[in-house]
């Protein structure tokens, strides 16, 4: 059974985020801080970056949803992580996980698996951090498949099964999926990968459109329909990646429902 | 009795702040760090961010002026913070208090407190933080008013009087006040509050002018003009808040005294 | 003897870098973070930002160059410096020192003096800062020399000499010496010191072309060349410092051999 997610209910998503204007409590890393900021507030959220164990808990309980991730650890921040995804999930607030190379360090992996006991919402990562944390919980097996596609798509679906969370892959193939329904989103721009944090800052904008919706894998394509058609128009105009930086929060708040119509429907494919 | 500022006033500020290049020791926060020392760089002051315990008081004793910003606190940072101001006051040396947020935890409203003891000489805000401090010292009670503008102006009195020090709200309506003055300073964008740490960097800014001159509510409100004279220059060609952070900095640098002479006087209101 | 480093030696290394893509490293200052990673990412290298104790080292090992930038300190970050560099000599990594106003305070002389005991491939400052690291040395004598060019050139040979390092001066004068050669590169803009972190970004600049190349005075000067030649390019359209920083970013991703082949070959002068 497959069903579509089409450019009208992607707009519609998008002019939901903007009439609530949801609180992300945003604890993520020192490269992404000001990006993630400014596309957030691009996009329609209000961010807020607070990392202090001292108020974390206090904080997320106040936020509409939370993102955390993992890009620059230290022992304070991560006890601070471990409080605002524990109060995130006593207020049932969506929260994100951004799991930066969680496949380098002992101190990632270990960090990031305190962080899936907590039960993020979304985990949204590139090809090599998804097949990481997938493989971790095999036991450290490698998942067998000769495609690099099929390797994500794979470790994606046994990750969001595992977990009862939405996967996001975005790489060269972006990939969403819930463990029952798979969905691909096309867009973007080859740009996009040379400047630093956008994906970072996606986590962030995942999260503004949890905030704002029933169901987190339709939230998880919005954000990412909407990133990707930013970046498309963006590149249209860019001569590197400076000019394209600047180019992409403009269009991200230009970005409307009438400019999402035209956008093919996306197909969610049921994995039943 | 009223008298005003005029745009040649502000200009002959503007000119000496860049003949002193004054070094400004910000203790700010991870999001406004790179957008506040550009911003410094562009108004003509030299931009220092030092926090560490272990020179932030030696560092605060060569600066010509300091700026502490709550945004993204931590326990060493708040030490460090005390210490540095501790030193601004020893030394007679000017410092700015930024309350970001303060009224979201009680550890903010603690390290705020502890911050107010060691007499900031402007405290720069938005409305609901100038509120909420204004609130504190009154033992939580509410400001007796309906228009959010006469909340802040009542608040940003009431903290100027208690703290001996000028207070600066930023919010829809500028305004200054050191308790017996007060002035209203409009210019500015909409796009402005759209672009992360575009406020810490003013209360840097604020810093850097304070500086160079012996009036902190004068040099306050030349750091405001001079700043809305920026951002209305800088809307005139945005297409959104990326292009709008360039073309801000690019006008902050390009910004001269005879551009500013054609501004309207500010009115300095008395309030005896 | 005078040898020279034409434009197709440089553009060969720029070539050399882009196939290698080398990982850098860095442990950077909260100010330089998202700057550097889209300065390493335009040039061609691929950047990560690592400052914990937990796992410097470990990520140190799998890095082809580490960057140690002292600009915002802390004694955790100290720890993670010290264990980076040790790795780094460990694997015979090169690695980059940057000693971000050494001469400020006894925390930064202190550990930059603990950081050149580990043996920099290349140290990175502007002239007051080699010539603090260089006095130091000297027991806190002053460099005997009356023209601030020549106090950078005595400092930078001696520095060079005693830690057996390359050393790069990027200031009115830049020049890069091995102790036994000396280099002046021409190019840049007036506009660069007034762009926050661009010098800091260059440090991670000459780490990237360390990791390609056998001879570091060399790499440091390619590193140099390439940066110059971009700011030069940036300079002709920007309106301001940021504008500059957006034309910077591009016109390091534009920068390709043939654009470099026009440049005036660099002079290796010989100090035996």
């Amino acid at each position: 059974m497959t069903t579509t997610l089409t450019g009208a209910d992607i707009g519609a998503r998008l002019t939901r985020l903007r009439q609530a204007a949801p609180l992300v409590h945003s604890l993520t890393n020192y490269v992404a801080m000001n990006s993630a900021a400014n596309v957030l507030l691009a996009v329609g959220a209000s961010p807020a970056m607070v990392h202090a164990r001292e108020e974390a808990a206090e904080f997320a309980a106040l936020a509409d949803a939370v993102l955390i991730n993992i890009g620059t650890l230290s022992p304070h921040w991560v006890e601070a992580m471990v409080e605002a995804a524990t109060s995130a999930g006593e207020h049932q607030t969506p929260w994100v996980l951004d799991p930066v190379a969680v496949g380098a360090t002992a101190y990632r992996r270990e960090s990031a698996a305190r962080l899936l006991d907590l039960r993020p919402s979304v985990i949204r990562g590139n090809a090599s951090e998804i097949i990481a944390l997938a493989e971790d919980g095999l036991g450290g097996r490698g998942v067998d498949s000769t495609a690099a596609s099929d390797d994500a798509v794979q470790a994606a679906v046994a990750l969001a099964r595992r977990q009862e969370a939405v996967v996001a892959v975005t790489d060269e193939v972006d990939l969403v999926t819930d463990g029952r329904r798979l969905v691909r989103v096309p867009g973007g721009h080859p740009l996009m990968p040379r400047v630093t944090a956008l994906g970072c800052a996606l986590s962030g904008v995942v999260a503004a459109f949890l905030a704002a919706d029933q169901d987190p894998l339709v939230a998880t394509c919005a954000a990412l329909a909407c990133y990707g058609e930013a970046g498309s128009r963006a590149g249209r105009t860019a001569q590197g990646p400076g000019s394209f930086a600047v180019a992409f929060v403009d269009a991200l708040h230009q970005l409307n429902p009438e400019t999402l119509l035209r956008r093919e429907p996306l197909a969610i494919e049921s994995l039943d």
